[in-house]
């Protein structure tokens, strides 16, 4: 396992590899104002502005210019890492962008890993995990509710309502303590367990837990899969789709024997639609590769829409039972016939699309529990992960003490349960879980 | 044709459009410090700070955060485009960048248009012609040779040379208005027509002028096209150019039976690379398309690649005779056998590589004038044009002088000489050219 070390400068491009008008990127690290200031030329020197200041310049290389541009200063911690930090707003080129990169590592900087920058904030306290992951979960954000909750728990949300609720833990373990060192003097201190305080926490965070899988759906998406025999309607349906809802990255394409990709937003769930090639067996080499892929999607699907077309139906009743599967009778604009059980829908007039749009929303939150407006949202499985072992440690607790068992086990329940919270927040971490979160992040941030 | 006027206030994302650590919105236009600093909550007011400071805060739309993020506010003509401006350094998720999109035309903003930031720029004073086409010259580059002749070009080293040439035409300009004065008397002054200074006007131009095609091999690049029968070995000597060229841009992918396309640089030169997928004759429509589409290709192309394979050759003296096709003999690791006047290369082993890169840089540079070291160079098709028009006005010019002709001939060509380099410059203009200019901008610029 790689341990970050901060001692270090990095640089790393911070917006978007492509050409635009700017790009930035971002240096940090004690020294890097210095290092930067003896080649980047300007009226006002970096060294001598204060933080929070924009300097244009020109960052050069002996007597050959790299590129004109803005030095913006962060010092005494102000700066997103906590560090000192220059973020050089350069011209939106490739070359320009490579050019800089290829100069920055001959000052002695090195390039940061994915996640460093925010790893650093974390480290000199600038944020807690659970904010440093919101940064991530909000830069990846593919939906609008997912972008709202992200910035909520980047607000620190969630970190305020796990420190009251490990507040109160450790009010709880505070008493208990008080008893066991009674009972080392042999005395019985009349404390009553404060049972009520446990559950109270247990609910705070049972609430936070069962928003998981909304939070999941609305963060992370869903995947549809569409299939259905040859000439069923998939391409059309599929077009329909990305046509209506609006493609937020440009469709992949792979081989015609292969499936095709892309990206929408589906009532506000974000959807990666696959259109496969069908499942047709076959003996030809590549066909047979691109149905092997086809089968992989079916079982990553989360929910399949399966086209028949009335007036030549191909049925496959495995498919159709499958309780992810909605089926939709396609080319309802030829013929008037139905089947049974199937959504009718087409491509040509559009009929019936809203009712599958409604169809394929609804099977997606088949299940899920209700979220309360305003309810703080979570989508990151290792967050659900130490609230499902927080709240497992308090219930232990309170069957524990139900049952009269000595202070000595229950303390060690709660000592778990505040354990759990502090990985949450990050006040209690180990080098493991840091790479774990950060290594997911993108370089820059 | 669209007039752009700089009263209202305008925005565009300035970063690429994509997932990064970081999305930069510009905002240019007086008053619009005002206006975002209503909806900018942060400790410092953005109307209170100084031009240059970098402000953490939150954009908010009533009670909703739409991101927190840093507002570098530029005041008194100090930004980029001489007008009040404020840079929005949001999170770089696409639902972010959406969102603040999505906000500001709400506020009275509305959406830049293609090179909009930059033409504001240029009315303001801020620079001329020549160093706004540098803008989009150095963001487009695509070697290094042309971002660093763009730089300086926006440095302004075209723009002194030109000036310095006008100067020099305005004071023959000035000589000759004098002697038509004198002329309007009936007296004859006895001032010399200054031969000397419009022929060394003409030889600075036309220094620059034979730079042209230099620039644009550079700058704009070169189409290469790989063709030969099915089997010659296109494919493998296209994967390895752009394995072992450094690819800037993902390879862009057709159909099959179309063309592959991809980006790399050659001996500095930036190139387009075409896979054709050759062309014979077919009955099959879809075929015919991409063989239509692959002549196309032929036509444009700088160079041609016509592969063989010696062990079954296929010929074409029609291709093998264009002077831009350079013949290689393909799989040479397979065989010893060569064709006469063909380049042997071997994908397997690499041997042959490096003289046919030799042979298509030096193709590619086929009769272009020398460029000594340090002279400036253009890529501008426009500023040729200027320079052509300028030149032959000059050399008009001299003849006219030379054969004697009246003062009030000569200084008609001389005002046209005067209006080319004004036109090249900024000085003189017209909508029409500022129009074509801008437009072929990214937006953000």
């Amino acid at each position: 396992m790689e341990i970050y070390s901060t001692d270090d400068i990095i640089y790393a491009l911070a917006t978007p590899w492509g050409t635009g008008a700017l790009s930035v990127i971002r240096v940090s690290g004690q020294g890097c104002i210095d290092m930067l200031s003896s080649v980047f030329k300007s009226r006002k020197k970096l060294t001598s502005v204060s933080s929070g200041t924009a300097v244009y310049g020109s960052l050069v290389n002996g007597k050959d210019i790299i590129d004109n541009c803005i030095a913006t200063v962060w010092k005494d911690g102000h700066g997103y890492t906590g560090e000192d930090a220059v973020e050089l707003s350069c011209h939106g080129g490739l070359q320009t962008v490579e050019a800089v990169l290829e100069f920055l590592p001959t000052l002695g900087m090195r390039q940061a890993s994915r996640g460093e920058f925010s790893l650093r904030a974390f480290l000199h306290g600038k944020m807690d995990l659970t904010r440093a992951e919101a940064v991530r979960e909000l830069i990846d954000s593919r939906s609008e509710s997912a972008r709202a909750t992200a910035l909520g728990r980047l607000e620190g949300n969630l970190e305020k309502q796990i420190r009251a609720v490990r507040d109160d833990i450790l009010n709880v373990m505070g008493t208990v303590e008080v008893q066991l060192d009674y009972a080392e003097d042999e005395t019985e201190p009349d404390i009553e367990f404060p049972v009520q305080t446990v559950r109270t926490a247990v609910e705070s965070l049972n609430a936070i837990r069962a928003t998981y899988r909304t939070g999941k759906l609305y963060g992370q998406g869903a995947r549809i899969v569409l299939a259905g025999a040859v000439n069923a309607g998939k391409s059309s349906l599929f077009n329909r789709m990305l046509r209506e809802e609006r493609s937020i990255v440009s469709s992949r394409e792979g081989t015609t024997r292969d499936f095709i990709e892309a990206q929408c937003v589906i009532d506000g769930i974000p959807v990666r639609l696959y259109d496969t090639a069908g499942l047709r067996d076959s003996s030809d080499d590549i066909e047979e590769e691109g149905i092997r892929r086809s089968r992989l999607l079916f079982e990553q699907a989360d929910v399949i829409l399966w086209l028949a077309d009335p007036q030549n139906p191909v049925r496959d009743s495995a498919i159709e039972n499958d309780p992810r599967c909605i089926c939709v009778a396609t080319k309802s604009d030829v013929s008037d016939k139905d089947i049974e059980g199937f959504l009718s829908f087409s491509s040509v007039t559009g009929k019936g699309y809203d009712e599958l749009c409604r169809a394929i929303s609804a099977k997606l939150r088949e299940g899920l529990p209700p979220v309360p407006e305003g309810t703080l949202v979570i989508q990151s499985a290792r967050q659900k992960e130490c609230l499902d072992r927080a709240c497992q440690a308090l219930e232990e607790t309170l069957e524990h003490v139900e049952e009269g068992l000595s202070l000595d086990i229950v303390s060690i329940d709660i000592r778990e349960a505040l354990d759990a919270l502090g990985e949450l927040t990050g006040e209690v971490t180990t080098d493991d879980i840091l790479e774990n979160i950060f290594s997911n992040f993108c370089v820059g941030k």
